[in-house]
């Protein structure tokens, strides 16, 4: 029986503490690594952050944006640094926020969850504007390797509320059913509960820096990947009481550009990596 | 002065007729035109595309996914076809569906917008899950180059159809606010009336084949991609129905698989290329 993203993620929680760690080689995180803003920049900033977080974190996360802006060059580093996780023995997650239908999500889902594609990942990231339904042919490819996806459900951001409070339109006309990210959870709880390959396949962004929605997280069944921490003002106590009743190993609190400019050097960089893993793992249980 | 996006596709409209034609390498077209599922398969088929199109559509839209699904190799070769469609005089959209914000929103526009990066398209597609708002970087580099952005918000698709009816929520706590995809084209036609650089920079994808919402069209200010025709049901009568009021060569209906089965013979899809942009022009004056 092939074991579920969920329980992957778990267990490589259990051994060094909840965070997943961002690998975002922005112009502005290269200019302070003292990398040049090319293609073998985004390669050592990649390999680097592999090299300090192999060992100390369960899960990374490299920013798509970041390599894509260099065009087929860029995905080329990206390439290689995930092969590097895979060498390390970190969960990747793509964060790539990819979001079709039919087909063409069956494509994306191809490129970052194929174990034959050269861009492959533990997970990838994805956004439901186009419904949560749009999204199954990545669901399905996901369960049947053991994959996850990561739903955007409730971000940090400011700009998204007014779209994911929205309140969808009851069977008699008024505008009383949960709200959106309310019901994309119900949707993912769901698929988590029965339907696809193996449990725990759907997980949800859920921003740490938002007050509870209506949605019972502990029901999710799925990962939880919260970003906010640190740089956007999340602290790790905030981030514990918000996810209480979630099952132990299924929070990942996001961490980015806060963590990252520990770097250049990659032992300080582990350190930081590991003091924050701690912190985080001391508050979560 | 910059001339802006809306105001590019006019232009080549008038010239050809109303026509946006899909570049969709899929596993199945491939197959049907007797092509490898490899890059150089994704070669033949978009750069034949782009000679049977030259001249003839004024607008094309290659489907970033059935790229990226190789990897950095099917990225190379969008980068060729993306050169070949500059060299041919072929508007491009690139359908990416990109969203995000902040810096990585940023690192999106940089690979689709920026006339140095080797992606550099015409305009791209964009999804605003996290607010229109954290589209904005996108914005600003596409008005800068006369280039668009294209914003997702009413999709051919049911499976999106509660939440992009969802209704948003008024100050006084009511869900009695507009639905989602009202909201969005009301923002988009704010961004388009002023606040950036050149006016029509931002685009809105509303299906061809759904009744009208309760935004006034004729208001957007930019293009609409209106997928849809042909394959999932839409006629070129009823597209012109439902965009009547819109203003002349704004209006870009989408066509993808049921034109690209008319290949692989370049002349005979150059033929069904040019007979529809000929029914579609009839139809939309």
């Amino acid at each position: 029986m092939t074991e579920g993203f969920t329980d992957r993620v778990v267990r490589a929680v259990a051994s060094t503490g909840p965070l997943c760690a961002g690998i975002d080689p922005s112009s502005e995180l290269l200019d302070h690594w003292g990398l040049d803003d090319t293609p073998d920049g985004l390669r050592t900033f990649g390999l680097s952050c592999v090299e300090a977080f192999a060992g100390v974190v369960p899960v990374v996360k490299p920013q798509v944006a970041f390599f894509e802006r260099m065009g087929s060059a860029g995905l080329a580093v990206l390439e290689e640094v995930l092969g590097a996780c895979r060498a390390a023995g970190l969960l990747a997650i793509a964060d790539a926020k990819r979001g079709d239908i039919g087909s063409t999500m069956a494509a994306y889902a191809t490129a970052w969850l194929d174990p034959d594609s050269p861009l492959v990942a533990d997970a990838m990231t994805a956004v439901a504007y186009l419904g949560l339904g749009a999204l199954r042919p990545a669901f399905d490819l996901a369960a049947a390797g053991g994959k996850g996806v990561i739903v955007v459900v409730r971000s940090s951001n400011p700009e998204g509320r007014a779209l994911q409070e929205a309140r969808t339109v009851a069977p008699d006309g008024a505008a009383t059913g949960p709200a959106v990210e309310d019901l994309l959870l119900d949707d993912i709880a769901a698929c988590n509960r029965g339907g696809l390959a193996v449990a725990g396949t759907v997980g949800a962004v859920v921003g740490a820096t938002r007050s509870p929605s209506a949605f019972d997280l502990s029901g999710l069944g799925g990962v939880i990947l919260a970003p906010g921490v640190g740089a956007q003002g999340g602290t790790a106590e905030g981030t514990a009481a918000l996810f209480a009743g979630c099952a132990p190993g299924t929070v990942l609190p996001s961490v980015s550009r806060s963590l990252l400019v520990a770097g250049p050097d990659v032992a300080a960089l582990r350190q930081a990596a590991a003091t924050e893993c701690a912190v985080l793992g001391s508050a979560l249980g």
